[in-house]
């Protein structure tokens, strides 16, 4: 039967691949590639870099394909329709894959960025073309370092405080709702609309930012939000000029007396 | 001038360490064990196995130490007094090991059990020693594999629905305020009360649970809560008198019409 690898591969520093994930890497016949337009040339690199670090014996397929497009302006609060649609078109394309350029016995691998369990939909997609029943395969995950993780430790500080809870949520969301209540760390993935800039007058809300976290483009702000607001989003429009993408993610921690 | 590493070593599978984590072995002098009584055995002797499998070279010092005990009989719904307490015993016992067992200019290593960023207090307590001022050294994080991440992939499952946040939390938080506003997906760890039986008879709630992750004891139960949660409570019963602890961790993930 034919077999799937799901990896995370970190958040953009190869040294953030686990062992586990390196000898899923040596497991593997077919490494599939998606690709989302601009991002393309940065991104493909990295994961190419890694498999020429960890399978130097060169024993392998990469198959590139193009992932589809989101249409990012449907949608209100919750955008399931659009979402559903994308899915349903992704879910093509790896059944495509899966059936097309994975032989019955062979083994193929799909390369996550960060942790697959986190704002990534590789395993709703497999689930979804295993229901369909047209190919059938077997397959496990691999956890990997997510973007939270490595932003953590590049500022050197904890996700909650003691027996606090911590919420990773989106910027559409705190943006929409505002700081969770009973929360006092937030931390914020998918945000093309700094959502930040709604506490920016605030004077008891800290941020912890991080943009290409643990590539050589690493870009890390950290303060009262007051003052790093406007320094984020100078920074952030000059990153996203010069490299044509941005990845970034911050935690937002509202000071409690105590 | 002292260095330290704190390292993320997973969640109980050697082979999630990061080939980073793997560097910074590789990088140091002296490492620090702490542990805490009934769990020593089995714990000391899996970072030990990871010290034999990743410096063969043996040049290295292990100094072992006691964690102070933390007196959880004290306090109601935030004790941070008790914890306030065992934080500065415990930044007492940091500050010895830096200061007496660190040449000036070794590197140590404190090694954390999953991701430093999430429940623990490693990097608070460097910073208090830090803040002290009687030893100086710089130190990095390196980010581990978390259980709530290596509980995903173990299940196979997302921490969040598209784009819905998840909430981290601990036992008594769910226990005593419930599910939390806006949020269907919890993850709960440090729970020694078994909180999720406080949703045990209703039937629009699932739990993937998972004890000894990663690890050759690992267990794993998911399913309607009203269902898994006896079992659940069986198992754990069991396997905690049948080794003397228990790590477990889980994602209950209330279901949403759509």
């Amino acid at each position: 039967m034919r077999k799937i690898h799901v990896i995370g591969i970190g958040a953009g520093d190869p040294d953030q691949l686990t062992l586990q994930a390196v000898k899923a890497f040596g497991d593997t016949d077919v490494f599939f590639i998606l690709g989302k337009g601009e991002e393309k040339a940065d991104l493909v690199a990295l994961r190419r870099g890694m498999l020429d670090a960890h399978r130097p014996d060169g024993a392998y397929r990469v198959v590139e394909a193009r992932d589809p497009e989101r249409d990012r302006k449907a949608g209100g609060a919750d955008y399931s329709p659009a979402v559903d649609d994308w899915r349903g078109r992704r879910a093509d394309i790896y059944e495509r894959l899966i059936a097309d350029e994975l032989g019955p016995d062979q083994t193929g691998a799909f390369l996550v960025w960060g942790d697959p369990a986190l704002y990534d939909s590789t395993i709703g997609i497999l689930e979804e073309v295993l229901a369909r029943g047209s190919v059938d395969f077997g397959y496990a995950v691999v956890p990997g370092i997510s973007s939270v993780s490595a932003l953590a430790a590049r500022h050197r500080t904890g996700l909650n405080r003691v027996a606090r809870p911590v919420q990773i949520t989106t910027g559409r969301r705190l943006s929409e709702e505002g700081f969770p209540d009973g929360v006092d760390d937030v931390v914020v993935i998918l945000d093309a609309r700094l959502a930040f800039r709604r506490y920016a007058d605030r004077d008891d809300v800290e941020i912890y930012w991080g943009a290409y976290i643990g590539t050589p483009d690493e870009i890390l702000v950290s303060g009262p939000l007051a003052e790093a607001a406007p320094r984020i989003e100078r920074l952030r429009a000059e990153a996203r000029a010069r490299k044509g993408w941005i990845m970034d993610t911050y935690l937002l921690r509202r000071r409690t007396d105590g």
